[in-house]
């Protein structure tokens, strides 16, 4: 089942960089272990940094050492895999420079007997997409007669729908839009992988699946960490690029897509599409009503003193950069009209989950004491990260000699699989990609739909500066304006249950 | 919400006898230890045993330390609830002894102070009940002026149509219907009370919950021991009596009915009698192609020989009564019209079980290998005894860089409950005839129906004796003809799951 890529040369711009030696390097090696390889392939890492192929090695082993990729110590097989991994420098930002880049990759893949298939991967900032890709073309490899050219677009994929659109319009003027591959971490996760087979290998949630019998859905993502060493980059993004416009909005499209026609990329984009452009578009008062935002304040995650974010390194002292975002939004189409999705994210909240919640209608009538409070006792709880798990809320009748009612759940538990390791994101992205195949990567129109329904609250986040924006001190959990204002339904309070359910719980 | 019961008096016939001994006093004591039982209230045993109350509440307290009741072993409360229990020596089968018992009663009644409140229980042989039933009307104590009167029937109810028939028309003519408990313990079941919470307080199941959605539906009950003492009895009534006329079908019933208008007992037993109405008659091609028995000979169960079962203690050494049942039947409504539901029942098997299985149908696409080879990954699996559970089974994609499906299950055990006592059977339902509550006992006509519906299966099994009698040996599993002849699907096998569902199972 497992197809091998072509015999290819991965060619990652921005190698000396952290995404290279944290991310790439170790889903390759991994790969490696796993014989997903082909057995004719390279890696040239191209970038700036003077070092040579030898250097460039060493530094990626120690840092998989450092990162305790436990793995790759004493491994006898990283020294094989590092044998496949060579190092080019070059200042992209010159475009006379890659003449002489392409001649040496060529000699390279002519002395492995390599096909003529590249796949390119820009792990560069994204100021530089441009002159890589336009470089690309000046030497005519952005496509090849014999071959293939293929090229991973890291995210951010712009910063609103302006630049995502002018980018998109740079890179199809010299790819082929099935070539492009905009990278979305999020979507190379087993759990998020697995929301469409759980839709489409099991025939019990589709009857169930529509406004008639879901009364609303969340979708959340919360980090302890703060900004970390990403300042520079997350003040210029925000929760709403950083989460909800790439990972959650493409997690809501799973959750909401029609079954497609065929398990084939395209098909699947296509349903994806027809999500984003269903999104009932936020108006001014849908975005007075229904979102908000808030930075976080000095606090304490895990007992330890955190700063607040102005204070971060890297970040501006006055900015108004949100740090959470909640939005409750609609999908105007036959299954979902008037069924809310609730969103939100933020960094420094009390806890570490990603999530997804199916909250059922409540039965129509009442039999029992006990039955949830007016809540329905049904939620499909589906948790991505950690603990990944999937977990069904019922109503089981209290042991006793009545017929009162608690809720409970019936668990699945990814850590009761035998094989419990799950592949990381970029090890099926990366491989995705060598194979030629999409699904797992957005397509250029989901991705400026998704950011023609985000426009309007970006705008107005950012005319608004200080005004609107709460404060939260870290280490909370949802704030408490989230619920008063977003969020009616007690059902979002912690843990994702009814709070009053939880009391009861046996 | 513990609606304690009216002040009264339980006479139990047939004192003396193992029910009471095993099974009600262990279950009142229980009632009295969680403070269930009214403030006045006694317990009066009769039976034919010469015997004064003294030496009965010895034999009592002697039979639950043995039965290793183990609550009952120094247990200081016992004292005091065997000062409720009195025992009246009385020939049941003489109706002139019923005066002198009605005298007694009445003293002790009115030396506690307690009101007219009679609750009989018929403890006895069945060939008795007409004999106690008519003497109680004899003595005019089958009503009061100023209080009730209820009674309590022990299965068998009857061993044919005819029989419950008569049953029913001499106590109804004596008791008016609502006052009639006509016991079946499996309803007592924490597990089996369930199953109508499972459907009417969640909202999840009734879209699902019909021929549009359910393939198949399984009900067993399977036992490792063999017949024990009851050889006599059994001999005579075999497992179709046994296990399918009262228990499994009235399970069916609670699976198969429609939502109730209220949950009063008349409404759920409404509904009851509406699933046996709608059962398609068993045609004599029917029961030959649909229907099964078999009777163990001697094999190994838990590592030990064991005898066959017409070697067994009182059992006909010629007996062609069946020890195992298999049936298939259909229910002719709107819900349920071609879903085979499939049961059976035997003794002397290699594992003790009872389980609800509900198998839903496949998706109407197969988008991803491994698929369950054909048959739905969905089931819902209630088991109702030992190791009492819910489970649902779905497909999960394996953790992989492909989108291979496997089969795992989310999963609720009450033993992971905090108070994880379920009551016994006899607790519950002795609590519910005292406060007058009927849902968990059967009604005339559900019973008359039920029987009326095996009628023919009787008759058939009865007159063709040795022929079509299978033979297995004890300790086996499902035996191989059954999976043969009544059920073609291969999800029956073993565990209830598809086989080659289990194999790919991670």
């Amino acid at each position: 089942m497992n197809k091998i890529p072509d015999s290819q040369i991965l060619v990652i711009f921005g190698a000396s960089g952290d995404l290279t030696h944290r991310k790439l390097i170790p889903a390759l090696f991994e790969l490696f272990e796993r014989k997903l390889l082909p057995a004719k392939f390279l890696i040239v890492g191209v970038a700036r940094t003077r070092q040579n192929t030898e250097e460039f090695r060493q530094s990626l082993l120690d840092s998989m050492i450092q990162n305790r990729t436990t793995y790759a110590i004493d491994n006898p097989h990283l020294t094989d895999f590092l044998r496949s991994v060579y190092y080019i420098v070059c200042d992209t930002t010159r475009s006379e420079a890659y003449e002489a880049l392409f001649r040496e990759i060529e000699q390279l893949r002519n002395a492995a007997g390599i096909d003529d298939n590249l796949l390119f991967y820009l792990a560069t900032p994204p100021i530089m997409y441009p002159t890589i890709a336009s470089s690309i073309e000046a030497r005519h490899q952005n496509r090849s007669a014999e071959g293939w050219r293929r090229i991973i677009i890291e995210k951010p994929y712009g910063s609103n729908e302006a630049e995502a659109r002018a980018l998109d319009r740079l890179l199809c003027a010299i790819f082929p839009e099935r070539e492009i591959y905009r990278i979305d971490h999020f979507l190379g996760k087993e759990t998020v992988q697995n929301l469409l087979v759980l839709r489409f290998a099991n025939s019990i949630w589709e009857p169930l699946w529509n406004r008639n019998y879901i009364d609303h859905i969340e979708i959340t993502a919360t980090e302890t960490l703060g900004v970390e060493q990403r300042g520079l980059y997350y003040d210029s993004a925000g929760a709403l690029r950083d989460m909800v416009q790439s990972h959650l909005l493409q997690i809501m499209a799973f959750i909401a897509m029609e079954p497609p026609a065929t398990f084939e990329p395209e098909a699947i984009r296509d349903e994806i599409a027809k999500v984003f452009r269903s999104l009932r578009p936020l108006s001014p008062d849908d975005i007075a009503r229904h979102t908000l935002r808030g930075q976080y304040a000095t606090g304490t995650v895990d007992g330890q003193k955190v700063p607040a974010y102005r204070d971060e390194p890297r970040v501006d002292p006055q900015s108004t950069t949100e740090t959470f975002a909640a939005l409750k939004l609609y999908i105007d189409n036959w299954r979902w009209a008037d069924v809310p999705i609730y969103i939100y994210t933020g960094k420094r909240l009390a806890e570490k989950r990603s999530e997804v919640v199916i909250h059922f209608r409540n039965t129509p009538r009442t039999f029992f004491p006990g039955q949830c409070c007016g809540n329905s006792c049904n939620q499909l709880v589906i948790t991505l990260q950690p603990d990944e798990s999937i977990r069904l809320r019922f109503g089981l009748k209290q042991p006793g000699t009545n017929f009162e009612v608690s809720q409970v759940s019936m668990d699945f538990f990814y850590s009761s699989l035998i094989e419990t390791r799950l592949p990381g994101a970029y090890e099926r992205l990366l491989l995705d990609a060598m194979r030629g195949d999409s699904l797992l990567y957005s397509r250029s129109d989901a991705l400026e739909l998704s950011w023609h329904f985000l426009a309007p609250l970006l705008e107005s986040w950012e005319r608004d500066g200080d005004e609107g924006l709460i404060t939260y001190p870290a280490g909370c959990k949802i704030p408490r304006e989230v619920v008063d204002r977003i969020l009616p339904d007690p059902c979002l309070l912690e843990e994702n249950a009814c709070t009053l359910c939880n009391t009861r719980r046996p």
